[in-house]
């Protein structure tokens, strides 16, 4: 029986062309956002591979299977695709280490000085020695401290690399275990290695908090955690702590960290993600002295269309296999 | 017999109270370029500790030491003291491990196309979905080669963290393998890893810059460095290729740098040091797109003050007991 196929994303013909000649029992279907299917050939669809366009669930009767371009499944939480049990599979397992890499840019950014650094350049003022000395010199990153907030996949490739900066790690995740999955998808891109990270539940946040010098937020954004780290919580931090979010808006309270951040309480922030993307143009963030920011770019991935071709390929076999989806989301747990 | 110490540094009043207590056989002097010691003072001192500031070799008949506050040689070889045979000890060891943070975050950055995020930041434009597949997807370091140019503690440093990142290493230095020191300054924050670095003699550099993804400079600046990264050196990295200068400018040629730079065969370059420095106001380095620039602070030290202190608490000692500096220049090497 072959199987329909649509994908709403702007991939290359040559990537189309590719997913064929791998799954030749597939009918390929391509759509914009601009240019939906009729009624008629939606009805029709099997499998549907997208970024951030959903259809109605009831204009998908035949739908068993939905294949997401992105990590995080929060923006489908709100589509009535949520509400069936047509399973969900993420692109879980392309951006570990291209984000650990991310997060790890920042940490380093931060306690060389960067935010400063930048705005000297922009004055094009070449520093004095005193000024040298006293707001240039690096934070020691032997020996510090760094929390780690979502102990998945992403988390335990930032721990490794923090590991080898001489960082102490400490990984809060929901149990308090490193989760280990059988049906994930399995780049051969992460690099096993001894665990020293101190893992801790999410009920001791508190304790973490209050150890980490350098603060990365990573968790998936679900009810439990939207607002986790607010006023409270960045109060237990130490004096000039560091705070890194990769994970997404909404999940640190940014004015809150915008207060701390000015009154000098907080030494430094990075963030990827933001309450309102694409962030307006009038935000302060583009702007603001000790903020690094960059435009929700962390979990580009240098393989994503070989690697998504090798996911998309291996579901496609799943489903017409009537096995289960690789990466297939939890809808209770929310990821 | 109490020796004489002169200082030359901006150090804290602290600093120079524990370094009494310390070596307490020391008288210690201070003294700023702008109010240096008369003749009769400057006679009778035994040990230099300077940046910058030299007296000339006939006003100090009783030196018999000189400490740097600089790893870099370079700028002493103009003053008369080094045609003499005072010995001369660096500031070696305690800038390898933020050297090489530092150089890893410019690889990082680099490879996650931060120049071109810079740029859109500043004209506040989040990019489009096309835009980042297209410009915004970062390298893959995991595979890709690195070359570093100066394969002494900063650049093994360099290696070990870049080994971590599945990165292959290529190590150029000028006897073509790793110098093993007594007499130098130990910090003991050099992690002890095997190294699976790819070692070349000068002579080789060649086959080395047309391996190399990355190039990072972290050689001394001598007779035999200077200009040793040319037109015809930088046409030998592949295309697409990056460029880390973190050793001195005069090394790498910067005309020839930015000519490749902007016609799209090198794609990103860091620059930590320049030809002139400070960097001329009216420099094209302060706004290259395609480049980022850090006004010389690589080499900055978050334990800077106490391992210094370390440092010259020793070697004060050794030349009271008239045994050899640690971290003594080769001033036939040059450095």
């Amino acid at each position: 029986m072959t199987l329909n196929y649509l994908s709403s994303l702007p991939l290359p013909d040559e990537w189309f062309a590719e997913l064929a000649r791998r799954v030749p029992d597939v009918s390929i279907h391509r759509m914009t956002a601009e240019q939906p299917p009729g009624p008629a050939a939606l009805a029709t669809i099997d499998f549907l591979h997208t970024g951030d366009w959903f259809p109605d669930a009831s204009a998908v009767p035949q739908l068993r299977g939905i294949q997401l371009d992105t990590s995080g499944v929060d923006h489908v939480r709100k589509t009535s695709l949520w509400d069936t049990e047509v399973p969900i599979a993420t692109l879980g397992g392309i951006a570990p280490v291209p984000m650990a890499e991310y997060a790890m840019m920042t940490l380093l950014e931060l306690a060389h000085r960067m935010p400063r650094i930048a705005q000297q350049r922009e004055e094009r003022v070449w520093p004095s020695n005193a000024d040298r000395l006293e707001s240039l010199t690096p934070r020691q990153l032997a020996g510090a401290t760094v929390g780690i907030v979502g102990y998945g996949r992403i988390g335990r490739e930032i721990s490794r690399l923090a590991s080898v900066l001489g960082m102490t790690v400490l990984g809060v995740s929901r149990s308090g275990v490193a989760r280990t999955q059988a049906d994930v998808f399995d780049t051969g891109r992460l690099a096993p290695s001894e665990d020293h990270t101190e893992l801790f539940p999410m009920s001791e946040l508190d304790a973490v908090l209050r150890r980490s010098d350098f603060l990365i937020v990573v968790v998936p954004f679900t009810e439990l955690t939207k607002g986790m780290i607010g006023e409270r919580e960045l109060d237990l931090l130490p004096d000039n702590a560091f705070v890194i979010n990769i994970a997404r808006g909404g999940i640190v309270d940014e004015k809150a960290l915008l207060h701390r951040l000015r009154a000098g309480r907080i030494a430094g922030v990075a963030l990827d993600v933001f309450d309102d993307e694409p962030l307006p143009e009038t935000s302060h963030w583009w702007r603001e002295p000790g903020a690094l920011i960059t435009p929700h770019v962390a979990g580009l991935a240098p393989q994503y269309q070989a690697q998504t071709l090798d996911l998309v390929v291996e579901n496609l076999t799943r489903l017409a296999e009537n096995r289960p989806l690789l990466n297939e989301v939890n809808r209770v747990a929310g990821y």
